[in-house]
C-alpha cells in the first residue's frame, strides 16, 4: 500500500534551468551541477534512507551526553569525511568556496531528504560564519579548520526558559576572567544539537551579559563556548563544564536531539566587541533565516514528490469525466481534479520557493564577496523574512496537502507522509516565528527604509513587464504582475500612514502583509520562469546547456498559468485583511476575550 | 513554563446562549443547561486529564486482543455507568431520548476534552442509528438496550486496504447460512475501536457483498456482525472468529486503536435489505459526519482555550504602542496585534461552527422526529458536508495557530498544544476527505438539487437582512451578507453551466466552492448572533434565562466585526479561484506533472 517511504530524488533538472537559464551569471555552472548531483547522491543514498529510522528511534540522554540513532551518528560522520560541511566556506579554512547558489540548492536537498539531519550542519556553517565575520583571527585559526572540516559542530545558544524572542530578557552571566576570555554562567534551552556524540568537540555560541552591561538586548556580548577546552597536552580533553542536563519531547525532528544546555562558569572566548552580541548573533541569524527557508521548500519539494508517487499508483473511483484506466477496478487518483489541485499547489511553491531562495543566494554571495550595492543589500534584507516566512508557512500546507493526498494513510507512520507535516512543523517557530518575520518585514525592512527595499524589487517587477510588452503568450500574467507592482507599495503607503499614528496598525497588519508579499513575490519569479521557458521552447534563446527538455518547460508555463489563476488570488483575501485596521483586533478587552 | 495541560472547561455560556437565544424553539432548556452541566463536569475532570497520558500509552495488541490506556478503560467504563450514551437515544431502548441540539454540544465537550475518547461513543451511537432505521425487531431488541447502556460497543467496518473511499470495491464476503444469517468473510482496516477490552462485545457493522450481487456500491449489503454470539446457556461468550489482526501505528488518536480486522466464516445479521446496505451506511455515515464537524468545532474551542491562557500568562516583548505591564519585565503575549488575530481567528471560527452546528441538530432533532420538511432536509443535507469538511478544516487551522501562539513550547509535549494538532488531523481524512465532502456538496447536495437546498439558506440571509433593514449598528455587516446571498447562487450557476459540459469542472471548483461556501455561512451565523446579542444589550429583546451577561454579549458584537473584517475575506481568493475553471489542472499531462 505505502510508497517507499525513504525514496527522494533532487530535483536537479529544477535547479539547473535556475542556474542555467534564470541567473544574472549562468556561467561555469557545470561544474556546479557535478557537485550538485554528487549532494543528491548522498541526500538519496545516504539520508533519505534513514530519515523513518531516526524519527522512530530518537536521541537518548544519558549523564549529561546525548546519544543520537546510530544511523544519524553515521551519517554526520560521512557528511564531513566526504567535506559537505565546507562547500561555501572560504578556502583558508579548507572550505570549498563554491558560490552560495550552490550552497542554498545543497541545503535545500539535505533538508529535503532528512531535515532532522540538515539542521546540525546549517547551524554549523551559520556558526562559522559568524566567527568569521567577527572573530579574533586566534579563534579563526583555532576553530574555524576543524568546523569547517565536520569534525566539531556548532551551535546557537541563544534562548532561556523565560525569553524565547524576546532576548533582551537573556540572563546568562559573563565575568572576565583574562584577556578576550570570560567565565560563563546560566541555562539555555531550546538548543539544536546542543550534545551529540558524532564528533569530539561542539563550539557553542552563547548570548550572555556582563554584570554592568545595559539591560535589553544592547547589553548582551557574543561568546565562543567549547564543550571542549584544549588540555597542558595541546589535546582537546579537558571538560569545559558544559552539559546538556535535558532533552525536549517534541512532535517531530526526533533525530535531532533538543537540548537544555547548562554552563557553569564554562570558559568562554569572546566574539566581537562587548555589548555587539546581537549584531554578531543577527549575522548569524538571516543566514539561518535563509536556510530555514530552504527547509519550507525542501518540505513543498519532498511533499509534492510523495504525493505524487501515490497519485499515480494509488486507484481510487471513477473520473467524473469517465474511465480513464479502463485496465484496472479504479483510476489513479491523478485523474481527480482536486487531487491535482493539491500537486499543483505543492509544486508551483517548490518550484516558485526555490527561484526566490536562489535569487537570495546570488545576492547572498554578492555580500560576502563584499561586492553587493546598498540597495541590493536592502533588497536581501527584505526577502530574507518573506523567504523564511512564507515558504515555511507553504511548506506546512504542503505537507497537509500530502497527508490529504494519502487520505487516511497519510495519518499512518507507514507512508512517511505524517512525518514530514511533523518535522516540517518547527520551521516556521525557529529562527523567528513567522509574526515575527512579519514584524521584521513590514516594520524594519520595509517601512524602516522608507520603502526603498520594496521599490528595488517593485522595479524588477516593472521592467519584466516592460521588457515583455510585445509577448502575447504571457500578457495575461504580466498585466496581472504589472497590478501587483503598482499595489503593493500603495497598500504599504496606506499602512504606513496609519502605523505612524499608531504602531499597532503594523502589528495588526503585519501577517497579512507578508502572506500578501509572498504571494506577490513569487507571482513575480513564476512570470519570469514561464517567459523564460517559453522563449527557450519557441527558440527564441538557446538553452545554456545545450539540452532542451520540452516536458519541463510545457510544464514550467502551465504551472505558471495555474499559480496566477489559482493561487494568486489568495492575495485579495490578505490585501482586504491587511487593510481593515487594527479596531477589531485591539477594541477587544482581555474580559471580552475571556468572555 | 507549560500551561496545564489537563485544562479544558466547556463553554456552556455560548452553548446556553445558542440554545435559549439563536434557537427556533428555545423552550424548557433549563433542564439540557443543567444536562449539558453535567457533561462539562465529566469531560473537565475524567476525560481532559487522561488526554495526554492515553496519547503516550497508546495501545496494544496482543492474541487478536486490544489493550486500550487503562484510564481510557475506566473512562469508558464510567461513561457508560452515567448513562451518557444513551443521551439521545429512544427511551425504548433505554435512552434518555433528549433533542440532538443536546447531544451535539455534549459531543463536542466530549471531543474537545479527549479526541481519542469520544470516537468510541459517537460510533456506537451511529451504529444505534443504523440499526433502529434498518435493523429487524430482533436485532433491534437483542442488541440495542446494550449499546445503548454502553455495555457494548459499535463500529462501521467499510474500509479494505484497496479502497479507501471508493467503497464500490468492497470485496468483503457474505453467503447465507440460513433466514436473515450469512458467513463473513474477508479483511476491513481502519475501524477505530474495532478491539477494545472496556466492554464485553463489540458490535460490528460490516459492509459486505454476497456471491451473485452486482459489482459496485449497489452489491454491497450492511451486517451485524458480534464479537461474540450467544451460546447455548444463553451467554454472550461463544467466538465468532472476529479477531484484530493489527493495529496502526499513527500520528496522533494514540489512546483510540485503528485496527484491521479479520472475519473467518463469522456469523452476520443482515441489516435492512439485500444489496441495500449503502443506504443504511450513508445514514449512519451522515450523522457521523455532523460529529466530526463537531471534533473540529471542539478543536478550535480546545485551541483557542489553550492559546489564551498561555497569550495571558507568557511575557514576551514589549507592545508596539508602548509598555502595557510596567510591573513585568515584558508584555503578555496578549497585547501583540498578531497574536490576537490568531485567537480571535480561534474564536470566532468555534463560535461560529458551533452556531452552525446547532443549527444543524435541530434539523436532525426534526428529522429524527418524522417531523421535518422536504425542503429543511435538502437544507440539512447540504449543511452536512459544509460542516464536516469547513469545520474540520478551520479546526487544523486553530491547532496551528495554538502552536503558533506557543511559538517553540507549542512544538514540545509538554504544552499539549502539539497533540491538538496530531490528534485533530485525522477529521478531515475520515468519514470522507474534504475533497469528498466537497464533491458531496457541489455535485450532489447543490447541483443535484438544481440549487433548492442552496436557495433554500441563501432565503434565511435574506430575511435576515430584510427583518433588519433599520438595525444600522449591524448595517455594515448586512449589506456584506446581502451581496453573498446573490453572489453565492450566480456563482453556483456559472459552475454548473460549465459542468454540464464537463463534469471535471465541479470537481476542479468544488474544494473552493466548499470553503467559500463554510465562510458564507459562517458569515450569516456570525451576523444573526451580532444582532441578537445586540438586541440584549440594548434591551429590545428580553434573555431567556433572564441573565444579562453584557461582557460575553459585547464580544459577541465585537467577534462579528472580526469575523467580517479579517476573515470572511478569504472567499474572495476562493471565488477567483472557482471561477478559473478546469483548464490550468486538466491540462497539464501527467508526464508534465512529473518533469
Amino acid at each position: 500500500m505505502a510508497d517507499n517511504n525513504s525514496q527522494y530524488t533532487a530535483p536537479l533538472k529544477d535547479m539547473a534551468f535556475l542556474m542555467n537559464e534564470m541567473a544574472q551569471t549562468p556561467a561555469h555552472q557545470e561544474d556546479l551541477l557535478f557537485i550538485l548531483d554528487q549532494a543528491a547522491n548522498f541526500a538519496q543514498k545516504e539520508l533519505a534512507p534513514i530519515n523513518q529510522e531516526g524519527d522512530t528511534i530518537g536521541c537518548t540522554l544519558k549523564d549529561g551526553q546525548v546519544s543520537l540513532p546510530p544511523s544519524m551518528k553515521a551519517a554526520l560522520v560521512s557528511y564531513a569525511q566526504a567535506g559537505w560541511m565546507g562547500v561555501s566556506m572560504p578556502e583558508e579554512f579548507g572550505g570549498q568556496a563554491l558560490p552560495e547558489t550552490l550552497a542554498s540548492c545543497v541545503g535545500e536537498i539535505l533538508t529535503s531528504a532528512n531535515h532532522a539531519f540538515s539542521m546540525t550542519p546549517a547551524l554549523t556553517m551559520s556558526a562559522c560564519r559568524a566567527i568569521m565575520a567577527y572573530g579574533s583571527n586566534e579563534l579563526k585559526s583555532t576553530y574555524l579548520p576543524k568546523m569547517v572540516a565536520g569534525l566539531w559542530t556548532g551551535t546557537m545558544c541563544m534562548t532561556e526558559s523565560h525569553c524565547g524572542s524576546d532576548l533582551g530578557l537573556v540572563r546568562t552571566s559573563a565575568v572576565e576572567d583574562g584577556p578576550g576570555q570570560y567565565k560563563i554562567k546560566g541555562n539555555k534551552i531550546f538548543i539544536s544539537a546542543g550534545s551529540q556524540d558524532a564528533t569530539d568537540n561542539i563550539i557553542h555560541l552563547v548570548l550572555a551579559r556582563l554584570k554592568d552591561s545595559p539591560k535589553g538586548i544592547k547589553g548582551l556580548s557574543l561568546f565562543l563556548v567549547p564543550a571542549k577546552l584544549q588540555d597542558a597536552n595541546g589535546n582537546w580533553n579537558q571538560d569545559n563544564n558544559v552539559s546538556c542536563i535535558g532533552i525536549e519531547e517534541k512532535m517531530g525532528i526526533h533525530a535531532n536531539p533538543t537540548c537544555s544546555m547548562s554552563f557553569e562558569g564554562s570558559t568562554g572566548f569572546i566574539v566581537g566587541e562587548v555589548n555587539q552580541g546581537i549584531n554578531a548573533m543577527f549575522a548569524m541569524m538571516n543566514e539561518m533565516r535563509l536556510g530555514t527557508a530552504g527547509q519550507g521548500i525542501g518540505l513543498c519539494e519532498h511533499s509534492f514528490q510523495k504525493s505524487l508517487g501515490y497519485a499515480l499508483e494509488r486507484t481510487q473511483m471513477r473520473s467524473l469525466s469517465g474511465v480513464k484506466a479502463k485496465d484496472k477496478e479504479a483510476d489513479p487518483l491523478v485523474v481527480h481534479p482536486d487531487v491535482r489541485r493539491m500537486l499543483l499547489t505543492q509544486k508551483v511553491f517548490a518550484q516558485g520557493g526555490r527561484a526566490l531562495g536562489q535569487f537570495c543566494a546570488q545576492l547572498l554571495e554578492q555580500s560576502h564577496q563584499g561586492d553587493i550595492s546598498k540597495e541590493d543589500q536592502q533588497l536581501l534584507d527584505m526577502l530574507t523574512p518573506i523567504a523564511k516566512g512564507f515558504c515555511t508557512e507553504v511548506g506546512l500546507e504542503s505537507a497537509s496537502h500530502a497527508i490529504q493526498i494519502h487520505g487516511g494513510h497519510g495519518f499512518i507512520k507507514e507512508t512517511g507522509a505524517e512525518q514530514l507535516y511533523r518535522d516540517g512543523r518547527i520551521a516556521t517557530l525557529y529562527e523567528g516565528t513567522t509574526g515575527i518575520q512579519a514584524l521584521d518585514l513590514l516594520g524594519r525592512k520595509v517601512l524602516g527604509t522608507q520603502g526603498k527595499s520594496l521599490m528595488s524589487f517593485t522595479k524588477l517587477m516593472h521592467k519584466l513587464c516592460k521588457e515583455n510588452l510585445g509577448n502575447e503568450a504571457q500578457q495575461d500574467l504580466l498585466s496581472v504582475l504589472a497590478k501587483y507592482s503598482k499595489e503593493w507599495p500603495e497598500l504599504t503607503m496606506k499602512i504606513g500612514g496609519k502605523a505612524m499614528k499608531n504602531p499597532d496598525e503594523a502589528g495588526a497588519a503585519s501577517f497579512d502583509f507578508l502572506m500578501y508579499s509572498g504571494y506577490v513575490t513569487l507571482a513575480y519569479f513564476w512570470a519570469k520562469m514561464a517567459i523564460t521557458a517559453q522563449a527557450l521552447l519557441d527558440g527564441d534563446i538557446q538553452p545554456q546547456d545545450g539540452n532542451l527538455d520540452r516536458e519541463f518547460l510545457e510544464a514550467k508555463v502551465l504551472n505558471a498559468r495555474f499559480y496566477f489563476e489559482r493561487i494568486l488570488p489568495r492575495a485579495l483575501g490578505h490585501k482586504s485583511s491587511m487593510l481593515a485596521g487594527m479596531s477589531s483586533l485591539m477594541d477587544i478587552s482581555e474580559n471580552q476575550l475571556q468572555a
